[in-house]
């Protein structure tokens, strides 16, 4: 069974009366029990959890990890996002979810900005989702358009390195678009990018969205974290016979420079 | 003319004695040295130039960035990485050599490890980099292998996203292969990584290296940088006549956000 | 000077009245007359001329072939269309337009159907070009967005392989969105693919398409022609000294598989 | 269970003694044999089968085509390659072995003539096939390199797409280097193209290539395949109220045009 995350900042839950109305069971809350049918271990976590809702513990157990932040992305230790950007490279899987795009992860495994045109319309606008790749596993079961009768717009240009594949490429009614399903590779993890899912709209009760989550799920995870890492591999003996070997550390490399700046220190 | 700043870590120059040795001129002074006669407006910068060598007004001025580092990659300054970070994404090109794939500002950039396999074997072993794609602009006039006598091993498994473009791949005496030469688009930047240039052996005196590294340098070059940006672009007009604006934010967000956390904290 | 040849199907002009209107002086006669100020050396050429306007002479003259086609994709004789994809694998630049999506050579060069959705309103439907790269050769001095108030609807889903880069995203007023500005590089020749430009809208009268079209013509321009090709290459001898060579085959492998055939047919 | 049909050209082992010691139940039933034990439903086809070994029936009912030809690609029927090529975009997967890099199914997939360097000496060479992405499901199982102590070599400069993913990277004892494992999407359908395989090599005896084939199966494999289609979808109405609607048609279009062209060509 796959272990999911679903890590939800849930503090517009707290502070916005019009998130609590769309949402009282937290935008993690329905996440968690619309994945429930689809058999995965599911575990929810917040910001305010002890930890910031990421033991080290847990984080080693996450198969994938579903992310909802937005406002108090600057919140997040560091230390904890070193770690969770270590886990990724090692082969947990990643799904970043709209706002989350500005997310310190994020940022750190793209390298961008990860800037996008947006705007909040009252009362939202539609967004219609195509779909690009009907053949994909994270499009299985999705028609070629998923329509959103409200939604606030996420708009190119945005910031992002050439996803490996663009899964969903989205449609606004005041004109804009949006790449706004892309995959991504990391290290030994894959990574998925969402952009629907505003927190004043109840997108996350959408059957196709909550279908493209759980597909999502299927393909960032990794059934296979046995294997062997993409390690700092110093490898002194050449794997041809015949061929040059290492001779040159007799010490370890950090040793010899230490020595080195040490004699040249010296008084003369 | 374009502007290209040479940054050399010039530490094993001063540290090693088989360096002085073969690039007593410094590893960064040969590189401005060879492409002198290519017509670009060349500076060279060291890790212990004042600010580290690169000033706010030298980045500024900065069309194309080269990168040689290695043994002392913590001691960058993680806010001159901040910034240089950001001129990358604002369209200055840059290209990182050989060691350089562990340099603070390529992890960055990447979001991965950027860990690869390595040996450094005594008298250096015979490196090929073999060219993929003959009509790149960064591979004008060079030929289908550049043979190396002398190289470090540089090899696979090499932590790095999927390069846009794969244009070199090397072939090592002792069994190894390597994407050497490999292109990335990070915000309106390029990047640029070749693997060749170990300190201890005369790589940037060979003529096709150094034909590769003013390619590239016209390669990531921007013409044109006056253009818009890749920003945080909130537009509350929506471009389509009669679909919703926003009319949601009154105040600034955060004001918003402030007054509500006063008001939750006041007594009952 | 760079050698562009714009090839116009040329039918529509003749068989449609309303074409005639919007482009009396026929769509390439337009494309021509527009890129006159960019220096190129422009040969307009159609289906009804000689040889279907492409000799092996122009071909072989020809840097970047730009090609609009649409009702009479059939007629092109296979022979040519073997011809133009030899000659963009050596490194002809090809600029394909709009309905183009299903030309031939397009398709060749694809390997897919390049089926997509498309409605043809009375009167048109705004579209809006969306720049997604404002830094690539492409893209230079184009703003953000693109106005088109009439065009014809082009939509995903579009059966193309994962484009090298996708430069421009296109809205429509009917709700569809489409990857409208694509880069593909196929042998040593770039492939632009730009879906504005319906035949009975004013759109190659856009200063900004035509911008998209010169520069798209600089990008696909290979300065360098005279290198190396990716040929079949039988290279007996190894690189390396003392591996192994060569020596199976002392005739040429035709002749051997011919006597072989001819040995196993003798009566016995 | 998934419907592999591994095809065969079969002609070396009948016309080459020395293919006939390595294979003498041939290369096809090798393959077939091998993976027996993971439990795909196989069946084996050759050229010398009726209609080439690939009924419409075959075809239809194959859910994954492995491919193995060489000396007689231009005996397959163009008709049998349309509906391949038809069956790939539809979603079949596919996986190119060997010198099926130059079968017509590669070629037409790939847009590209697929050339590339090779030598076969007498007695083989080293190959060493380099994982570069070991998470990735056609990795699973396997280790950082599979050393194949006689291979053909199959090298660089391979005159290809750039691939989705790179998966393996081989190396030669000879000098040169080969992108040897490759994954495309093309429409509905997943290719890997894998280059080990010569027929006087062991080749498809060594578990490990064995392994490679049993997780391209998996990966090529497109688990739903009664979705929506790729195809050429007009679209009269738009999705959105009050955009304009296609009323230009209203006959179909060929008729349109037939009658035009009969009008001009009527006595005046």
């Amino acid at each position: 069974m796959i272990n999911v995350t679903v890590w939800n900042e849930c503090r517009h839950e707290v502070e916005d009366e019009d998130v609590k109305e769309v949402y009282p069971e937290t935008i993690g809350g329905c996440i968690v029990n619309n994945l429930e049918p689809f058999g995965f271990n599911l575990t929810l976590a917040t910001l305010d959890d002890p930890e910031q809702g990421l033991s080290d513990e847990l984080i080693e157990n996450t198969d994938v990890l579903i992310w909802w932040g937005h406002r108090y992305h600057d919140e997040l230790n560091d230390a904890l996002i070193d770690k969770l950007q270590a886990r990724v490279l090692a082969g947990m899987g990643l799904i970043m979810l709209h706002s989350s795009h500005h997310a310190k992860l994020f940022k750190r495994l793209m390298g961008t900005s990860c800037n996008l045109s947006w705007r909040e319309a009252e009362g939202g606008e539609r967004e219609r989702v195509w779909c690009l790749k009907p053949s994909h596993p994270i499009a299985e079961g999705i028609p070629a358009q998923i329509e959103l009768p409200q939604s606030e717009m996420y708009g190119e240009p945005f910031d992002i390195p050439e996803p490996d594949e663009l899964i969903f490429n989205s449609w606004y009614q005041g004109g804009e678009v949006m790449r706004s399903g892309c995959t991504y590779t990391r290290g030994r993890g894959r990574v998925f990018f969402f952009s629907p899912g505003h927190e004043t709209f109840p997108i996350f009760r959408n059957p196709h969205i909550i279908r493209v989550l759980a597909n999502a799920i299927q393909w960032t995870n990794q059934s296979h974290q046995t294997g062997w890492s993409l390690g700092n591999w110093g490898r002194p003996e050449p794997l041809e016979p015949g061929a040059p070997r290492q001779t040159y550390f007799k010490k370890p490399r950090k040793l010899m420079v230490a020595e080195k700046l040490a004699a040249s220190k010296k008084p003369k």
